[in-house]
C-alpha cells in the first residue's frame, strides 16, 4: 500500500517533471493555456456550481462563519472574475527569457543575467477556491509548475477548477502535472510538502498567521511568506492636515482587515493641538475606537487608554492606536521598535523629512504622502499578486509575476580562457 | 552565569542594533571604513604575525595538512593582498540607496524599488583568516552589519584582525559592533546562530560540504550556499574543434579543486571520432585521468569505464568522466539528469544551439564558448565575491555586493486615497 507520504513525493517527482516542460514553453503556449482555462471555465458554471453546493451543504452542517461562507461561494459573478482575471494574467508580458543589462568584460566576453522560472512552487491557501485559479494562472505564466493545496471546506470546488485546468493544459499541448492538486484533506501531506527540498523549490502559503507559523516551524523548503502587518502612518510638523487627515481616514477604513490597514498613527506635537481632535472626531464618526497615549487623550478624551500591548497589535479591526511623538526621530524609533516592517507612511511637504523617512524607515513598503492600504500588486502595477511578503531575501513586499521567478547568468564568447 | 546560548543571542542582539546604524550610513562612511582598516593592516603586521605565529604553531602540533596550514599563514604579502583588497572594495560604487525605474500610476502615485541591505549577515568559514576581512569589508560596504564565526585553528589570528576591524569602526565613528566574532570555540554557538531567526537575516556558510550539509540540517535562518559544483562542457557537432579544445583543457586544469572546475565532459558522436582522441591524449599528457563511456573507450582505449557513479561525481582532482551523446538534446539531458545546476557550457559555433543550450539548461551560469572556470565573481565584474549561490531563490550564482542587499518598494503621491 501506498503511505501518504509517497503519495505526495511522487506529486511532487511528477510537479518535477512537469517545471522542465513549462519552463521552456513559449509564451504563446503559456497565454493559450489561461485562455482557454479561462474558455473553459465560462462554459462550465453548471457543473463547478455543482461542486460547490456540495462544499457549501456540508460548510453550513459545520455552522461556518458568514465570511468563511461568502468567501467559498462561486457565483456567477465570482467565476466571471476568475475568467477576467486568467485573461488578464494571459495578456501580461512573459517574464521568461528577458536578458538584463550585458556588460562586456575586459577579455571580451560578454556577461548577463537572464531571468528563468523558480521550478515548482507549492501554494497551501485556505477554503477560497478563487486562489486555485490564481496561483495556477500565476505560476504557468512564469513558467513553474505547482502543486496546490487549499482548504478542506473547499473540496470539491477545487477538484472541479482543477479538472477544467487540466483540460486546458492537455488541450494545449502542455504536461497536466504543470498543475496538481493533493487531493487528500490529511493534514500530514502539507508536513511532508513543505520538507520535500528535492522536489519543491518554494513554498507560498496564504493565509493566516496560525497557518504560516505552524508551517514555518516544520518547513525546510524556502517560504515566500506573509507575517504581520503592523502599519504605521506619521502625520510631520509639515504636513498639510487636510491631506493628513484624507490619508489617515483611507488608511484605517478602506477595508479594517487588509495587512495594509493603519494600526497606529503617530502625530508630531507640534500639529497634535490640531490635527488630533481633528482625525479623532472624523474616525469615531466612522466607529472607529480610538486608543491614545496621555498627549492624544487629552486633546481627545474619550479616547481610551493605550497600553504597550496597541503599540505591538495588528488589530486588523475598527481600532487605532494613537501616539504624540516629539519628532520625527521618535516615529521612526516607535516604527523601528513595534513595526513589523510591512507597510509604513509619512504625511509631510518637506522634501528633506520625506527623503530621510523613506531612506531609513526599513519596511518592504515605505510612502511619502499616501495611505498604508495601497499595499497590494494590482496597486503598485504588477498586474497580479500571488501574495505579499514580509521577508527580507527574494521577494519583499507585493509579489507578482517577476517573484515567481529568478535570474540565471548568461556567459558567452569566443573560446577565451582563465590565466 | 552567562550560558552560551545567553551569549550568542546578545552578539545576535548587538548586529541587530548595529544594522540600524551602518544601514543609514553614507557611502563616505563606510568606505572610510575600509580604507582605515586597511592602513591599520598596513601598520599592524608585527602584532598580526605575532597572533598568527600562535596559531601556526598550534596548527603544526596538530598535524595540519600542508594546504591547511598555507591557508592560514598570514605572510607579509597575504597581508597586503587583504589591504589592496579592502581599497578595492572601499571604491566601488555604494550598492545601497539606488531607485530602479519609477513607474507612475494611472492615479498619479509613483512606484519604485530602492536598494537596502539585508540587515545581519552571519558567516560561517573555515580556517582562513583572509575571509575575515573580506566578508567584514562586505558586509561594511553594502550596509550590514556581521557576526563572523572562523575555524577555531584562526582564532588568534583571527581575534586580531577583528581587533583592527573594530579600531577602525570606531575611528570613523560607526559602532564597533557592526563587525562581531564569536570568540568561543564551543561547536553549538553555531548551532545556536543558525537558528537566531530574529537577529540575523542570513548565514553564509564558506566551506566544504559536510559543514554545509550539516548547517542545512540545523538552520531556521535562510541560508546563500554553495553545495555542489558538477560542471559540464558539451561540445556540439557544430564546435571549432581547436576552440573547443582549448575551452575543454582549461575547463578542467586551470584549478582541479574549484567548483568551476570541469567534470564530465559531453562530447556529440558527429565529431566524436576527430576530437575525443585529440582531447584525451592533450589531457592525459597533463596527467589527467579519463573515465569514459564505452564509446569514449572505442576511440581512446587508455580510458578507464565510466560508472553511472562517475557522471554524478565532483572529482575536484585530475580525473575527467566523458561521454559521447547522440545529439544536444541528449547532451542537455545528461546535464539535467546528472549535474548540479551549477555551470555547464556548449561549444558550438551554431547560433540556433548555442541559444537553446542557453536557454534550457537550468544551471546558476550557462555558458557559449567558454570554461567553466569562469565561474568566479571577480571574473563577472561584480567586483568582489562573498560566495557563489546554488540556491535557486535571492542570489544565484556568483554573490558579489548586490548579493547582500535587498529592495524595499518606496511610493510617493499627493493624498491620493484608494476607492
Amino acid at each position: 500500500m501506498t503511505t501518504l507520504q509517497e503519495t505526495v513525493k511522487a506529486i511532487g517527482t511528477r510537479a518535477r517533471l512537469a517545471s522542465k516542460a513549462i519552463m521552456r514553453a513559449t509564451d504563446q503556449q503559456k497565454s493559450a493555456a489561461l485562455s482557454t482555462i479561462a474558455d473553459l471555465l465560462d462554459r462550465s458554471h453548471d457543473v463547478l456550481t455543482l461542486a460547490n453546493e456540495k462544499d457549501l451543504a456540508q460548510a453550513k452542517s459545520h455552522d461556518l462563519s458568514g465570511a468563511l461562507l461568502d468567501r467559498l461561494t462561486l457565483s456567477p459573478k465570482s467565476l466571471l472574475l476568475m475568467s477576467q482575471s486568467l485573461r488578464q494574467i494571459a495578456a501580461m508580458p512573459d517574464p521568461i527569457g528577458s536578458l538584463g543589462v550585458t556588460t562586456v568584460r575586459p577579455n571580451g566576453m560578454r556577461v548577463a543575467q537572464m531571468r528563468v522560472p523558480l521550478g515548482v512552487i507549492g501554494i497551501i491557501y485556505e477554503s477560497r477556491p478563487n486562489v486555485t485559479i490564481d496561483a495556477a494562472a500565476l505560476c504557468i505564466k512564469s513558467g513553474n509548475a505547482c502543486v496546490l493545496r487549499g482548504g478542506s471546506e473547499a473540496f470539491h470546488s477545487n477538484m472541479a477548477l482543477v479538472a477544467v485546468i487540466s483540460q486546458a493544459l492537455k488541450a494545449v499541448g502542455l504536461p497536466e502535472s504543470v498543475v496538481q492538486y493533493i487531493e487528500t484533506t490529511d493534514r500530514d501531506a502539507v508536513g511532508y510538502l513543505v520538507t520535500m527540498t528535492e522536489e519543491i523549490d518554494v513554498i507560498v502559503p496564504r493565509g493566516g498567521k496560525g497557518l504560516i507559523k505552524r508551517l514555518q516551524e516544520q518547513a525546510r523548503v524556502p517560504m515566500i511568506k506573509h507575517l504581520d502587518g503592523n502599519c504605521h502612518v506619521y502625520v510631520d510638523k509639515a504636513a498639510n492636515l487636510e491631506t493628513a487627515k484624507q490619508i489617515a481616514i483611507n488608511a484605517k477604513t478602506y477595508r479594517y482587515g487588509i495587512c495594509g490597514a493603519m494600526e497606529t498613527l503617530l502625530v508630531h506635537q507640534a500639529v497634535a493641538a490640531d490635527f488630533v481632535p481633528m482625525i479623532c472626531e472624523a474616525l469615531s464618526s466612522l466607529g472607529v475606537e480610538i486608543r491614545g497615549c496621555a498627549k492624544t487623550r487629552a486633546l481627545f478624551p474619550d479616547a481610551k487608554e493605550a497600553s504597550a500591548q496597541d503599540w505591538a497589535e495588528e488589530y486588523l479591526a475598527p481600532i487605532l492606536a494613537m501616539r504624540v511623538v516629539d519628532d520625527q526621530t521618535a516615529a521612526m524609533d516607535h516604527i523601528a521598535k513595534w513595526g513589523s516592517g510591512h507597510t509604513d507612511a509619512i504625511v509631510t511637504q518637506d522634501i528633506a523629512a520625506a527623503d530621510a523617512f523613506e531612506r531609513d524607515v526599513d519596511s518592504s513598503s515605505v510612502y511619502v504622502n499616501l495611505p498604508t492600504c495601497f499595499a497590494d500588486g494590482f496597486e503598485y502595477g504588477l498586474g497580479a499578486e500571488i501574495g505579499i511578503s514580509t521577508n527580507r531575501l527574494h521577494a519583499r513586499g507585493p509579489v507578482g509575476l517577476e517573484g515567481l521567478t529568478t535570474l540565471k547568468w548568461v556567459l558567452r564568447g569566443e573560446g577565451q580562457t582563465r590565466g
